[in-house]
């Protein structure tokens, strides 16, 4: 399991004073970036021309976050070919309550934007 | 049915040169916004001091959408007590291509932040 | 000069209920891609390896804008070598008052992000 | 003089691969939103319906910026009545490189939006 850690800013508020819906996506996307760096898999994406792409998403929100409010995100991936399923819940830092979880759902593509299988090597990278 | 419109603008595609699944999420938020202003609801809201809020959403990938695309916005609404359901559809104009679909699943909370059942008023006003 | 127009969407407003301040900048921005769309210069862009970059933005903020509100922005052209020059206004449709406006400073790079002077191709597409 | 620090996230790249110009703009105005934050000035804004508006940007772009770097954000506070003016300055962490400079002029507005002269309490809040 992955952690991330995030903390809503200002600018992240929307008219009700509350952290807008897409801004929850972001946080998560947030979350893979880091994983996708710890892992190498940043500059082998770059090298090989193949790229994730996200064709599903299901989101819960369960409670509202605040300014300032630190956030822990856990993230766990799953495997159901061809896809590459990231599993994420997000928490209040501190009182560790769940404020949102998500099923990400991800596909590779090579250059020519064609579906390819999860090459072993990206798998091998990601539980090392 | 109601029908929205958007057109993608060169600051919202990210580094793989498409549209951010977060930007998904933003247009189909202006799909809800533009319903809303058109039954009168954003009033409506303002003076009960209710408001809808997002629990679920559920959001599948199909097509990427590029610079300057024009997408069309197609939404019905439906009931599932106590929750108010959006359905979106958002297809290219002109080919008439679907490239995403949402389901967007909300709730009616009062002042002090407490779910509350959907009055037949909104249900009336959403339905004329 | 050229006119773009936007409506303000519902997501892009903050925590005070008017449309935040970088926001603004978006809509100078999707001006300048409209331009460079109509001019032919995405592609121009994209076939040279050469791209716009901006390097000093100076706005004022005049009048809040709303919801719903549609915009026009005009913008023209000037050139102080080696910068290109974007003068943007931004106004209410409809009642023509001034909301904002701003200069925006470009330079030319070239692949290897070194500055390069305009060439006169681009000057010439702009002016057409 | 104040400082903040922000890391570059991957959503927040835009189609050249760089940090999008108006997200630099975010950056400062979460500098701002600490600032407040620690001053005890969102509570004192929130309770006398006084608020803070932004009137003018000016800000330099010396050196792009790229996904994880890590920023300081260093802000001092001047007065030029009825003004309030932030003068921010980005610096890569580590390698303290200058990557952008902002100035930010502010006003303040009481619940009727009139511009107000800065109370003695807000500017001894802020000398603290």
């Amino acid at each position: 399991m992955f952690q991330s850690f995030v903390e809503v800013r200002g600018y992240e508020l929307d008219s009700f004073n509350h952290v807008n819906n897409a801004v929850y996506l972001n946080y998560f996307e947030h979350a893979r970036w880091e994983i996708m760096k710890e892992k190498g898999l940043i500059d082998f994406f770059r090298k090989s021309g193949n790229f994730l792409v996200v064709v599903e998403t299901h989101i819960k929100y369960i409670r509202e976050i605040k300014l300032f409010d630190k956030l822990v995100i856990n993230t766990s991936i799953g495997r159901e070919d061809p896809y590459l399923i990231f599993h994420h819940e997000m928490l209040q830092s501190g009182s560790n309550k769940k404020v949102s979880k998500a099923t990400v759902k991800t596909l590779l593509l090579d250059e020519t934007r064609t579906p390819i299988d999860m090459p072993q090597e990206i798998l091998m990278m990601l539980n090392e």
